[in-house]
């Protein structure tokens, strides 16, 4: 295969599908959609088949209990995948929205309509799902995208790609709105990033080494989906209980994912009045590891001491960080820090201490008295979502659908001139 | 002055900067805002003195009319940069807008506030007012900024940032707000491109060469505000004496700006009934030089030939290109191959072709029936603007205030955990 060749010819016909994508209405994408769920699930025992051989292969290979956590598509995880492409069918048409409309004193009729962006590049790692969840999402906003997907996930991922373009197919749309890279070859990555005449946007959603290579030979918009350093703060003034639910919903609900919390800060008035220990105590039940600072070290014997590398670290597994601080402002300092401007939660009674914190820390989700784990754009009544959007343009946090389109300024007038 | 450490400095008294105008009010921002439109209202007299030491070496430099039209502060000139900074002071405040707020299933509130993006880095060329307006929409929108103008307009550039520095100190804020890059050494551009520690946006203006060096460098994400190489396109099917205005005021009202028509687009049939002729005149008529197609030429005699150099070329002068078109599909398709995606216009009567190319024209403003000089932000009540955004991403088109803003979702739960 000629990779630089065969990457151009996929941002070419991805961006031929689009332009015709432009004339299909909302009713034929969504009947799209609910055929692809419908082939999904007619093609269960094969993703099951499919998927167990990446599976078997991520086991030899030593993956994490996390990483296969990602990859594993059951019975149920079927139905899940099917299920989100329906509700993204479900959903309004983000397009042709009027996001603003006005005559202007000189009489030109003005409207800021919302349009597809045009082509969308995804590059992930291991979940298969993303596979489906991507095409749908782009679908729905009447963007062509080009998909690439891990290796360990590369036999799930063409499965659930086939069912996708059974569905197209039965709606009768060009299978060229959805393509999935064919290659595992790591210079295909370089040339799709280079294809900037013809792909939109790059979506990146994965660790560290992804994104980086992925900001370096970028020439085309990139919307980071970073890692998830979420922290939950415990304030001085918080109810005991909701504190201890907290972190250990927040840690130990679901490890393998970015918005579990990854590192607790703890007010110094918790550890006099005993519920830093109470804390710690809760999450040992919970076979959590704990990385501690000095002061936990005093108050959990089984903690180890915290490296300043566990303050910067995505876990993904029953380990956290914890750290006492001396007040609000240190919890806010170490966050705009430590953190990835993910999600970032306190517990507290305080109003002042809420507001504060939510207005200070820099982060995409500022959350009171709740889990980290709510930062979803399921959750947030999005539908299926693209991912977590850590940067701070066009998009930040959960990105539904209508997080794919752009808009364009549209004025009829009758001969108005400038003077 | 070493370049490297002068840069990470601007980005970190930037960042700090910022970091505490979080904690200023909107009305302290705007009264801000009226001491810097004060204040540059009584230095008219040495900005006018300091703008022709930058008329001068442009003159002896060689530079063009239109890039000496761009570059000149009359009083005239002195008032309106004073009034497009008390414009901005006038607007709401963007900031704190609820963009989106619900009560999710679980009794979480949900809120997208709208919140500054942080540090924005603005590289332009030669329009010196650029310095006021950016500063201007910068603090309206709470952000700190970074300015480095062109080294044509240095005189001016500086002398317009002291009036912003006086007036920043007259309201008590930090004068790191606004800070413009003293040095016009091409390498402190590299430098402040690499401080994405510090900086969150880029936003370049200007030709092409600065633009391409700017998305080579930048390691922080971009908003590029291209050349506008804008079409008219005169429809079969329109009222003649709107076509000929039309093309006359986009071409000639005033040339040295991105909103210009560059080139203008005649269907056939207004060959066979003389309306193109008709066009060309009234361009000569402006001294308006011609490069057309064969059938341009053949129908106007001051015509040169145009090459395929001319499609893409931004004149910013009394120069245009014409070409006939078959259909308004060839249009459309010319268009797509070589507009940059900024202004373009139809004159037309007929309604579906109206639809069809503000449809089809992958184009930040897609005009019916009025001239391409109206693409622009103080024409569509966004106050001064930052520049005419050629990208799809965050923003497109002109962009004011409230397009230096993102956003932040912030929740409120009482002890929710997820199951």
């Amino acid at each position: 295969m000629n990779i630089p060749e065969y990457c151009q010819e996929l941002g070419l016909k991805a961006q031929a599908a689009s332009r015709a994508l432009a004339a299909v209405s909302g009713a034929k994408r969504d009947e799209a959609l609910r055929a692809i769920a419908a082939a999904i699930r007619a093609n269960a025992e094969t993703l099951k088949t499919e998927n167990a051989k990446d599976l078997e292969a991520g086991e030899a290979n030593g993956l994490s209990s996390s990483m296969l956590d990602r990859l594993k598509i059951d019975d149920a995880g079927v139905e899940k995948i099917a299920k989100a492409v329906e509700e993204v069918a479900a959903q309004t048409d983000p397009l042709g929205a009027v996001l603003e409309g006005k005559v202007l004193p000189n009489g030109i009729k003005l409207q800021k309509l919302r349009v597809p962006i045009g082509v969308v590049l995804i590059i992930f790692e291991s979940r298969p799902n993303v596979t489906s969840d991507a095409a749908a999402l782009c679908l729905k906003s009447g963007n062509a995208c080009v998909l690439r997907g891990g290796k360990e996930a590369v036999h799930s991922n063409l499965a659930i790609a086939k069912c996708v373009q059974e569905g197209l197919a039965t709606a009768g749309l060009d299978p060229n709105v959805v393509q999935l890279v064919e290659t595992t070859d790591r210079a295909a990555v370089g040339e799709l990033l280079r294809q900037d005449e013809t792909i939109d946007l790059c979506i990146p959603r994965g660790g560290k080494g992804l994104i980086r290579a992925v900001v370096e030979q970028a020439h085309i918009p990139v919307i980071k989906h970073y890692n998830g350093i979420c922290h939950t703060y415990v304030d001085g003034d918080c109810d005991e209980q909701m504190a201890i639910d907290l972190c250990v919903n927040g840690k130990t609900q679901r490890t393998g994912v970015c918005n579990s919390t990854e590192t607790i800060l703890i007010h110094k008035n918790a550890v006099i009045n005993g519920l830093a220990a109470k804390i710690c105590e809760a999450l040992v039940a919970k076979n959590c590891e704990i990385r501690g600072c000095e002061q936990i070290q005093a108050l959990c014997k089984k903690a180890k001491l915290a490296t300043d590398e566990d303050w910067g670290e995505e876990y993904l597994d029953l380990i956290v960080s914890i750290k006492i601080v001396d007040s609000i402002g240190d919890a806010v300092a170490h966050i705009n820090k430590w953190g990835s401007k993910h999600t970032d939660a306190i517990v507290t009674k305080n109003i002042s201490a809420a507001e504060k914190f939510t207005k200070l820390v820099d982060t995409a989700n500022a959350f009171v008295n709740c889990s980290t784990r709510f930062s979803d754009g399921g959750e947030y009544g999005l539908g299926a979502e693209i991912g977590i959007s850590t940067d701070k343009l066009h998009s930040r946090g959960p990105m539904g659908a209508a997080d794919l389109t752009t808009y364009k300024w549209v004025a009829y007038g009758d001969g108005q001139m400038r003077g």
